[in-house]
């Protein structure tokens, strides 16, 4: 009987998180409240809040989720075999399929308008916002200078200028698809990204 | 006495509106409501909805006013004499001045943060949001496009290409200053932007 209820408990948690996940792709993490979720779920408040236990919990709950499916849709997906040049280009076309089909349920890329919506709000949500940010750029910086090890990209290669320029290629796509619904961007994106991770 | 108060509601009107730009710059153009305006210059909550008559009207005010900053502290800096890729350059180091001193009250991009805010709630501060977007993606095309016709740039340049890279540029040096605060933001921004505007 206890087992059973963890098993519950886990289940419910994540139908909650699914369900945070969608509303904070279209209004944002502050639209995320328990009492709205409640409402959605036909669950109590009580019920809702038992397994978070504060607003600021339940948001950070929510980005970490929606992270996780970031990470399933677009790193995930590059060949394990892939190295060097290939690599990185794999993941950005990864990357423009993810801002192609809408980003996360549809709200576009959820990192960027987390951002945007948390970096003038000091406190743990903002942290985290920023960690993973910060380890997104890494993980691209980490794939470029890889490239360069192979020697695919010359030695000269500045590994954080391409991170940089990479993230900002996909922010415009973003911005274009979600807002001017303009079908170029997924195009103009992918030749922009070949463009500055070096290709030809 | 009806020539004053005139000239006295736009000087309110003005009041109202610098206050609401600095607050939207810091919690979004959700975050302006007539309640916490009345609050905050200790008017009447009447007194403030008399200038606007709804919430929307409000946020589409506040949004023109921050456009209009905007256009003051980039587009305005660009010297009349310019021509050719010295105007788009003079523009890109207005737009990176601007990113690197906090943008609109200190609050980053207020371009960015409303479209990332708003392009899933439909409606006309949506859509005044996409046709700013559109009217600035046009203008930088342009100036793309004039700097081909002066012989700076090749006549295979695609204009709307530079505009959609140049866009990207910005957004990421807003995110790395405003979330990450990386002082190597503003020098990797003029590098990428130099580079994406045909620089050599």
């Amino acid at each position: 009987m206890p087992r059973r209820s963890a098993a519950e408990a886990r289940d419910t948690r994540a139908r909650i998180l699914d369900r945070a996940v969608v509303i904070a792709a279209r209004d944002g993490l502050e639209g995320v409240t328990i009492g709205r979720l409640a409402d959605d779920l036909e669950m109590s408040k009580a019920g809702v809040y038992g397994h978070f236990g504060s607003k600021e919990a339940l948001q950070l709950a929510t980005f970490d989720a929606a992270v996780e499916q970031f990470r399933q849709l677009v790193p995930a997906r590059v060949p394990r075999t892939a190295t060097g040049i290939e690599r990185l280009r794999h993941l950005c076309d990864a990357w423009i399929d993810y801002l192609e089909h809408g980003g996360i349920a549809e709200g576009g890329c959820f990192l960027t308008a987390a951002a945007t919506e948390f970096d003038g709000r000091p406190g743990p949500v903002r942290d985290a916002v920023a960690q993973a940010a910060g380890r997104w750029l890494a993980y691209l910086e980490h794939l470029a200078a890889a490239a360069v090890e192979t020697g695919d990209l010359p030695p000269d290669t500045d590994p954080a200028q391409i991170a940089f320029e990479l993230n900002g290629i996909a922010m415009s796509a973003n911005q274009a698809i979600q807002l001017q619904r303009d079908d170029a961007a997924p195009q103009r994106a992918r030749r922009a990204m070949h463009r500055a991770a070096g290709g030809r």
